[in-house]
């Protein structure tokens, strides 16, 4: 770590990108990062939520003040002449789907490696993709690039991402309920004709900064609901990650009343009568020297408290007396383990740096 | 309604005794309730929220200031001349459960009718009963009394209720689960080898007065947490209610950081394919003209702000677009149909009543 | 009551509006009201929350599912002639203030009674008005009309309420402002040299249904802002109604993280050394008969919880040991007594019916 | 910072206790911190929240799960044999002000510097005092050590802290109090006589970890109370550190429904008409170079969430048309500033480090 890694970020004014430029901020092989807006000018699509139509420079500390009596944090329009002249060699997309689609293909052209944070780049099955109704001015082009991304779930594709240049972050529904399951589909334990159900439950910021009547206060608080039923875009990459058949899982989120956190409880049938000591053997071993998972002594859980704020990813799990039936908890904070914190941990293994730097 | 029943409320200082307590002192039918503490010299046992010590009567509108304003509520010590005395006819218990053991045979020597908001009389099922601990002095009178006693969810069982001596009154979490499933029980259509999965979600309210380390503010706020899986109290009363064998459905509870309610997402799967509007006219008609149940056209769903602080379930569904995989969602405010509201409906069943009288 | 009154809200989708619907709803001497929404040929201006484009009739309960399963309640297009059709007599305005300023004159001149919830016609004082920023159609005629505008707070002017053809009701603020420091002002105990301070904070509905980034889940939970510091819009009428100038009360509003209620724990010198018997005889005194004000005994204090989901007001003091120093803490649900609840109340005087019918 | 400083901390479990070793586990000039319990055969007294009564070590990581994945933390019966082992040159106390009274004498006879986080050593003043009750077992040396205590707030007395044996913590409240007035009072600008009121909010973890009817979830969610008015325990630090009489300060604290920070809303009338600018100067003065404090520019006002997780007090004021009333608010993190963070602030100064060493 001698000299530093440049890198950029587009999108900082996000919940996302914000929680990304503070963990880049006091990352130790990282320079203070290029904060990036789209703007008129820009090459990005006009939409999302971190746009703005000012034409001066804007420091990031006035809109966020917890991290102001520090310094300035400019936000620079986006360029690519820019990235070129500040010698960016990672550039992080939190931006909309639609605008990473769009971008990417340069970027690559540019010879950026890129950790983008939208679903543009998770998905290899077309059928899954539909939802997100890409609209590539380039199809061939894209396909491309589709084959060469890498889900950037380091736990389970470590190696490739080391390699990658272009690493498709997890969704953070997606990423608890894949750490979850990934153990006992590999080991072949699950009955799959009993079907796998995962429970799952979000913190608001999962649902983005742009203010709706869903996320207005009055709305969330004192309840809870249920969403997107059978038809959530991060199903897609559960079943491609897990290689699951889309009968087999059925996934439920869920919009708590916290800002942040995911709990997602995962149901189980095995398909051989087993005891709770193997189960978390199969876990243990499974997560060994994966220093973001932390499985639980059963039947003790985990919940939401205890990974916020953190990039770890929680698994507790209790199995029922007839040794068939499999409860899994799995929790992390999906500003973290499930975005912000999972492409810091995605830089650190592309550049051969360890898992944890600059995450603790 | 000419003359006014008299009832009397054991226990009106928890959460779901002063909820009660609220519902009857604007009920049309019913005087003002005889309010009852246990005292030291008193019949009951020693434990519960509900205990203290003092002398004199207490008035429940210091302890609850929102009831204040109105005239005086005052707490008597409790005693079978009392409620003679007074004419008491009906009784709520709204006690611990060994409380309301310990006290209903008493009760129906002295030509009581009984609610009792407690676990005490709900399982027929030693098995399930296990798990509660009970004492009876006299096992055989409690045993023939567990007999006698009727499950309190007028929905399935109004007529006996009607006549009923001893109304047990069901558990929240089992009102919502029993309600989402009945109808597709009942009618045949679930694939039970496949297992019946119940997520269920409740306010901190459920979890009673008594502060604890699980109820401080400071546990239960931005968290989420599964606790007792695979072996909450109410899971005996689901299965007896629903006759299934214990292997054939998973209820997992959490705590939610809201004061009230609960949501229960269902998993079921189906024995053959079904049309959405085939399940919706299933639900509709298991319920129809009953005015507590409320059935959301598909694929609308009920959230926990819907029917809190009233006496509603509400039920919606998604079906899955291969017909076979649905997924429930069932509402119900705790302290309203989970509780207190329902002991009312069960009273007004129980005396000839509308079933909404006093509940709107 | 023999018959009914009939009534019509327009402005029922936003949160004043919705809650006055509801109790208009159990209101024993008013027939279901007439629900009003302003469209694109309506004779309203176009902004506000509760606008909506379609043109077939909405069914409040699709939009609000607490209040569905029993029956319709369809938002009709406002025009003079349906009033007129549908022997309207008494409109509540729930509309931006710029809309009453708007409706007002006309509706006067069509004989309707009307009670606003908006700040149109609170303010005497053109200097207090400058804020709402007013352009009134025929100057002369607003000006009459807010001479005769009576300021809808019945415990200080049940006189003129009864009689008066336009009720102003009051900002929810204002109302536990006024309400805690009236009888003090009246007495002329207070020393008005020191200045008085209100520090007041409010739940979220406060600031209307409209999602903006103030009012995003994420920026209120887990947070407490004050906010408009020396320039709310409700100070004008607190200073109008106790007669002060401006320089002798200074009020904060701060916006807490829940969904309704206030608490003003104001601050007040007093000009002489008090018994703390005196100040609670003087708040008895000036609020005997009035059964929506409730003195607590000092030193209890009421929270915000007792007031929520009422008609109540609440009030509670502290003197400090020099009889020279009064803290005052004055409790109000914003929607209740701060707003639908008062509405509801103002109708009731305006009718010669019991203050508390409908409200209990 | 060559060999690292040997720390203690006693009182580990609660909620300081536990803030402060996080940072002290993380601080780079300080070794693991040996954790200590007190116990049976232990010199402090029974009370207070961190007893407990098991013989064998407690792992700190399974109580609080949130540090656990990262080795084991026991908790050792404390003892001064231990710390004279262990080579501990500074101990920490973050038990109840009573164990602190009782164990400080001994500490110092000791040779160890202490930080102590309780109230039993803030206070010179006699009659501040006996809010405590303290029972000294030897009156005179507890006079003395009482004036060699320096109350730890760096920002105003961070010479005598630099040298200090023992350093009194400052209360929480009284730490967001006193840093918003300190530089209007030393610059003689207030008009005293007008009295100054510090209306003050905290989070529910300043009531400390003891499950109690008034920290349960129910009991705090959806509500606001004010409480201790006029008999807060702060209120004695507040007057002596800004050398005021007890009748120029009302100082009302309110429990939030948050789990942490502090928002006061402070006014004050000045003695002379200023210029906003001339406050702010004032302000930004007092605190330069004090990296700590974070000034805001006026109108902009600090809000709880910007401070919450950080050791930064944020000010900022609006300063009436009038140029003589002045509302300043402060924010802090109640176990940061108000607390850990704060006590580790001390120590940097004690052992001349930067302020900022692990506090970022």
């Amino acid at each position: 770590m001698e000299t530093k890694l440049k890198t950029a970020v587009l999108g900082a004014t996000g919940y996302s990108g914000f929680e990304l430029t503070r963990i880049l901020l006091r990352h130790p092989g990282v320079e203070k990062p290029v904060l990036l807006r789209r703007g008129v000018e820009g090459n990005g699509s006009g939409h999302g939520a971190s746009h703005f139509h000012v034409e001066q420079p804007v420091n990031l500390a006035d809109m966020f003040p917890v991290i102001s009596g520090n310094g300035s944090y400019p936000l620079q329009p986006f360029s690519w002449e820019l990235l070129k002249e500040q010698g960016v060699e990672l550039l992080f997309l939190a931006t909309p789907h639609e605008v990473s689609r769009a971008l990417v293909p340069e970027a690559m052209a540019n010879g950026l490696r890129v950790v983008d944070l939208s679903g543009a780049w998770r998905l290899r099955n077309a059928e899954h993709r539909a939802i997100y109704k890409f609209h590539d001015d380039d199809a061939e082009l894209a396909e491309k690039l589709t084959g060469q991304a890498v889900y950037g779930l380091p736990e389970l594709h470590g190696e490739k991402i080391a390699k990658a240049k272009l690493v498709a972050n997890p969704g953070c529904y997606a990423t608890s309920v894949i750490l979850a399951l990934a153990p006992l589909v590999k080991a072949g334990v699950i009955d799959r004709q009993k079907g796998i159900i995962s429970d799952s439950k979000s913190g608001v910021s999962g649902a983005g900064k742009e203010p709706t009547p869903k996320t207005h206060f009055v709305s969330v608080a004192d309840n809870l609901s249920a969403y997107a039923v059978f038809g959530h875009r991060h199903l897609g990459e559960i079943l491609e990650q897990l290689e699951l058949n889309s009968g087999e899982l059925i996934f439920t989120p869920h919009l708590l009343p916290i800002p942040r956190g995911i709990l997602s409880t995962v149901y189980v049938h095995l398909n051989r009568e087993m005891k709770a000591a193997e189960v978390e053997s199969l876990f243990r071993e499974s997560y060994a020297g994966k220093r973001w998972v932390r499985v639980f002594a059963t039947p003790k859980l985990p919940e939401i408290q205890f990974s916020v704020n953190s990039n770890f990813c929680d698994l507790g799990f209790v199995l029922a007396k007839d040794g068939r039936r499999l409860v899994i908890v799995s929790c992390i904070d999906n500003l973290g383990k499930g975005a912000a914190g999972q492409a810091v941990q995605n830089m650190n293994v592309m550049y051969g740096w360890n898992e944890q730097e600059g995450l603790q």
